[in-house]
């Protein structure tokens, strides 16, 4: 299995696909990344994630493809050498998926509705967003780098988005979030991460992910009026 | 760890809880079920599950707390001797937990949009569920039983709203789903889902759950009428 190639179908300023590009390389697996234009799905990613069409989808040989980054996280863990991602204990394990459930639901709609608000709303979904990264802080094991210990594991690699994007979301909408002084621990561990030789690897360029974000901030703002509107 | 206490915080009428509940019978793990009012929430509940404060929560001896389900059901098969919940192999354990996903996110979204709806909004909502049934029908493995193969296994558990809740809601709603002629396959599966011994120990007794479901039909259809003309 290990041997049969694989491919990565994603696209420069997700996330997402970051999680699945990371594990990749923490194992060591060689890849092929396939940069998908999502506003022009192709063939590939249609025939692959026929039911979500989103990126990231690992393709591992000729087999059927892997969709959902967590999904593709656990995946690489199990059908690859190299250094484990989870944590080996069942209740360790546990808590850690508890955690990337929490990123991907809670925090994660917490983090859209702030980005996709202004004024008094956007006010009081920060606070929100500032409430869901002391939760996620309060999960750094004292006196450890990592969530994973004293190198980047499961959990790290689901809350990068949190290390490299946070910032430029910050800076897109003008409120400090992570910048406060509020999460020392999470900010030091957001340069440890960001900062880690591997990890650099496969992070998006600061000024192209920059650029790729801001206009996405006025087309969130307009749908959520419209939204607010309309319905 | 197998030799701890324990215990499982439920409530009655809950699918998620009956995922917890089946996956430890099936395991042979003796646990002892607590009884959560969710209208007025104990303090085990808050202390266990702070963050999300929802049934099931899975305690094993003097150890955290486990939360989710679908976390639960992970731990579960990790934690404990007995049968294997999910597949052995990697590609096919990712495909149940991408639909297990699926059936989170997707699945339940239109399902919940179903039930709270009347009218044209209903008949919309129904034809969703459909397809989204139909994608779930097309996991059924060819020639096998359940989802698991020839036993129930951990998708077979995810899926145990749809064999014996959708019922009720069919009755509630007024609006056929799986007793359309639609899906014959899953319905054969609903069938022998809640005819296996083990399952049938652990699923909510069919009259009493009808009546504790019934009543919510209302709240949810005022609640989605209020957020329609309010938002």
């Amino acid at each position: 299995m290990s041997e049969s190639p694989v491919k990565l179908i994603g696209c420069f300023a997700s996330p997402f696909v970051h999680r699945a590009e990371l594990a990749l390389r923490l194992k060591g697996v060689p890849y092929e990344l396939v940069e998908e234009d999502l506003s022009n799905k192709s063939d590939l990613l249609l025939k692959h994630n026929p039911v979500h069409q989103k990126v990231p989808v690992l393709v591992h040989g000729d087999r059927t493809a892997i969709c959902e980054s967590l999904v593709i996280l656990e995946y690489v863990d199990e059908a690859f050498d190299g250094p484990p991602l989870l944590p080996s204990e069942p209740l360790a394990r546990a808590t850690a998926r508890f955690w990337a459930s929490f990123v991907d639901k809670q925090f994660r709609e917490s983090w859209i509705a702030m980005f996709s608000a202004d004024g008094e709303a956007q006010v009081a979904s920060a606070r929100e967003v500032k409430a869901n990264l002391t939760l996620v802080e309060g999960q750094l094991p004292e006196g450890k780098t990592f969530f994973g210990g004293d190198s980047v594991g499961y959990l790290d690699i689901v809350l990068g988005g949190i290390a490299h994007w946070m910032e430029m979301f910050e800076e897109i909408t003008g409120v400090p979030l992570l910048a406060d002084e509020e999460h020392p621990a999470l900010r030091r561990w957001a340069r440890e991460y960001t900062a880690d030789e591997i990890v650099r690897q496969c992070l998006p360029d600061r000024d192209r992910l920059l650029a790729a974000l801001t206009p996405k901030r006025d087309t969130f703002v307009s749908i959520a009026k419209t939204m607010a509107t309309q319905k």
